[in-house]
């Protein structure tokens, strides 16, 4: 998917919302796990189908499918195809963090781009440009390069003074020389809103993934506050929030409410 | 597998090498590829056995068989389940660089822990203390964590300085105080075999997994001269060096021969 594709999808709904596909089987309602068939991927159905019209993206995060073995991958794979093929205009994400040296890296691009069709990545920084660099060599695909995640842990390494400077702003700084904007985007966590005025002086026109709004706490008031741009610029992701709204047979109508609550905030913020 | 195992298989064996199951559908020999059945599989159990005398781990990277979608990841478990059942006392790491928030995490050690049946896994620090913990919940499991990589691109951060002391360092002072020498290790590049010296004041008694010995040209010698400790402490990884030998009906029996070679040169070290 193009940026131009992607602003004209948020500023067409009004909303920038991205909702995360993390199935829990300890959490999913208990009548999918009693039924026949696959339950994660009738989770996600029922969720995408209740939602779709308040958001603009979906991020399954690979963990919730890896735990689950090759049935787990086999319903991300279905999960993703059900989005492409009845929601076409949404943004695939697949939350990944991977990098790696770079003819593994190509691997893993391959893995998420060719075999499962999403269209992001989110990318660890660590190993630095030839890890990076791979995922930036697919027409329409882009890399969203983790910066000042939304977790505690973040301030082990992100939050270290380099020369002056976080490292987190370091990583930023270098990465946007590696690809442009139309390819890469940068996780920044809504519990660290208010960096965003800082983060926007070095990357005022990236798209930003903004995970943290709703159960970890970060506030959509802030972020949109010190993070929109004239493009928008900015994909909120809520998970847990939306998806385990209710853990009974009207979870999909919960998350519905949810998500629709939140589009309706956004709406006042464009 | 607990390190005074893994010790005792090394003194025992007098070998220190890791084998890397990087299986390439473009680079595999011909002939597999014509048959019937898994051509991966296929591949990966002539080279275990051929090579199993001459080593004391196997560390397939993840990418090279997620990027073959659920084919590849059933070739993966496969391959894991052979050697645990014919190899039981080979140290089996997952390359797979994972790291995400705490409830995540925790997911990815199941997947690589419990579903796949790894011994170890290969950890990213980005996120720090919240996404690595998790890896060090599961008894006899081990958490590899990235300190400074082979390649090119682990100078852009890795090398940075912070508050006078390169980043990489910091993350390994940092790291160890969250696991011990019986649960985490980590990954320092063949390529930086000098920086060896410096490293080893700050965490000298855990394991390092050594890649970049062979095609990425890192010196067994240096390696050996610098990073040695008195449990030994290494495991130095050949992947390419090694499987793609030969690409004839005979890659077996060059594997074979690469792996001879190495553990003969390790000998002289130990």
């Amino acid at each position: 998917m193009t940026r131009e594709e992607l602003i004209k999808q948020i500023r067409t709904k009004k909303t920038f919302l991205c909702v995360g596909l993390d199935p829990d089987m300890e959490k999913l309602p208990k009548h999918l796990l009693e039924g026949e068939g696959d339950p994660i991927y009738e989770f996600n159905k029922q969720l995408i189908d209740a939602t779709a019209a308040y958001c603009v993206s979906y991020k399954p995060n690979s963990a919730f499918y890896e735990a689950y073995g090759l049935s787990g991958m086999d319903s991300l794979e279905k999960t993703i195809r059900y989005i492409k093929t009845n929601y076409p205009d949404h943004f695939i994400i697949a939350d990944a963090k991977r990098g790696d040296i770079g003819n593994t890296s190509t691997m893993y691009a391959r893995a998420f781009f060719k075999q499962l069709g999403a269209d992001a990545i989110t990318v660890a920084p660590y190993m630095g440009s030839d890890s990076v660099k791979p995922f930036l060599q697919f027409e329409n695909k882009w890399a969203i390069v983790l910066g000042l995640t939304s977790n505690e842990g973040s301030s082990d390494f992100q939050q270290i003074k380099t020369e002056g400077k976080d490292l987190y702003l370091q990583v930023l700084e270098t990465c946007a020389q590696w690809g442009t904007e139309n390819n890469m985007m940068f996780v920044i966590g809504a519990t660290k809103a208010k960096l965003l005025e800082e983060i926007r002086k070095v990357i005022p026109k990236h798209f930003l993934l903004i995970p943290g709004v709703g159960a970890q706490g970060g506030s959509l008031e802030d972020v949109c506050k010190y993070g929109l741009n004239s493009d928008v610029g900015l994909l909120v992701n809520s998970s847990r929030g939306i998806i385990y709204a209710s853990a009974g047979k009207n979870f999909g109508e919960k998350a519905e409410e949810e998500a629709k609550k939140i589009a309706h905030e956004m709406r006042t913020f464009l």
